[in-house]
């Protein structure tokens, strides 16, 4: 679809680069923006989105998303706690604070390592967080990565680098979802959830 | 959710205002600028929607989407065609424009007749066009509103304005849809398309 104006033609291209978002919707969104005032808008909608761009930093300590050189989390935990939770990416930091379950530190790696990707030890942020576990009062690394072939392969490789400073490893617990059913469990989780299977003591909760 | 970052909550909540983005999604997109390269999203994404909002403008002639006084359509198609389409709205003519059937002018209504929403004729573009039709060599009209109770009110209103200057009205035409099945269409369309039903010609096509 070719649109007669070019402003208008230049922003459904523009809001077509998001991902999820195709021709169709983006012109919603584009007139969206044109049936609204103008000012609010403008301060509302573009000022944000280009403040983000222009001054997102990443944490010089854990490298997640931060406004100045250290991220909040790392502001306000830093002192007090002695955990850290290694993960992947920046939206597993985002999925674990949003679950409320966990007040320490985090490390975000960038990735795992996939030598069919190309992606190996050092081109992920490992040094930072063996430096990191030397430097400063940390009693636990907690390796909250996925499950998968790079995953394992990742978590085998920071457990043996952490474990020969002393440093105690532990893993996300692996199992069956809550509301999960049985029958549609894989094999490997089932088969390793009897394995690793916990006592029920009534009135555990 | 609320996030440790300041500049990306604010993001967020400005792709939240976009229609059909929800918190989980503003969250990708928001996600996704920072994942790019800094510049390469401030010149393809920020700026082009910086630049609709400021400098869009609607056609002084058909109230449609320009980039300046008059919009291309018009521009272009002014001197040649005697025919204006009337629609409710710019996303009307962008529909009428990617069928590749039409080549005449349009004027855009705003809206139509709908006492209950409190939209009466005089806040539609119903003067405008009088004037046009009037003040230019105008021979046909082509009322291309949705077939609604408030379209019909305004196909009557609109027709009986131009009636007294003796200019030819005509109605898009009304029946099956192309490939819709007989079963599932309304009783109205199909009763009354077995009424304005049409000479088969072998041939024809």
């Amino acid at each position: 679809m070719s649109h007669s104006s070019k402003l208008l033609q230049e922003a459904v291209d523009a809001f077509s680069l998001l991902p999820g978002v195709g021709k169709k919707s983006a012109l919603r969104m584009a007139m969206h923006l044109i049936n609204k005032d103008k000012n609010e808008m403008l301060n509302a909608f573009v000022q944000p989105l280009g403040r983000l761009i222009e001054h997102i930093r990443f944490c010089k300590t854990c490298h997640h998303l931060a406004d100045g050189e250290i991220c909040s989390i790392c502001r306000d935990r830093g002192n007090r706690s002695t955990t850290i939770c290694v993960v992947e990416s920046i939206r597993d930091v985002m999925a674990i604070e949003e679950t409320g379950q966990y007040n320490g530190l985090y490390h975000v790696l960038g990735g795992v390592i996939s030598p069919l990707d190309g992606i190996s030890a050092d081109q992920l942020n490992i040094d930072s967080l063996l430096l990191r576990t030397q430097e400063s009062d940390i009693s636990e690394v907690i390796l909250a990565i996925s499950p998968t072939i790079e995953g394992d392969t990742t978590i085998y490789y920071i457990s043996k680098k952490l474990s020969a400073h002393g440093i105690k490893v532990s893993l996300l617990a692996r199992g069956i979802s809550f509301g999960g059913e049985l029958e549609y469990a894989d094999e490997l989780t089932l088969g390793r959830s009897i394995i690793t299977r916990t006592e029920y003591k009534v009135n555990q909760l």
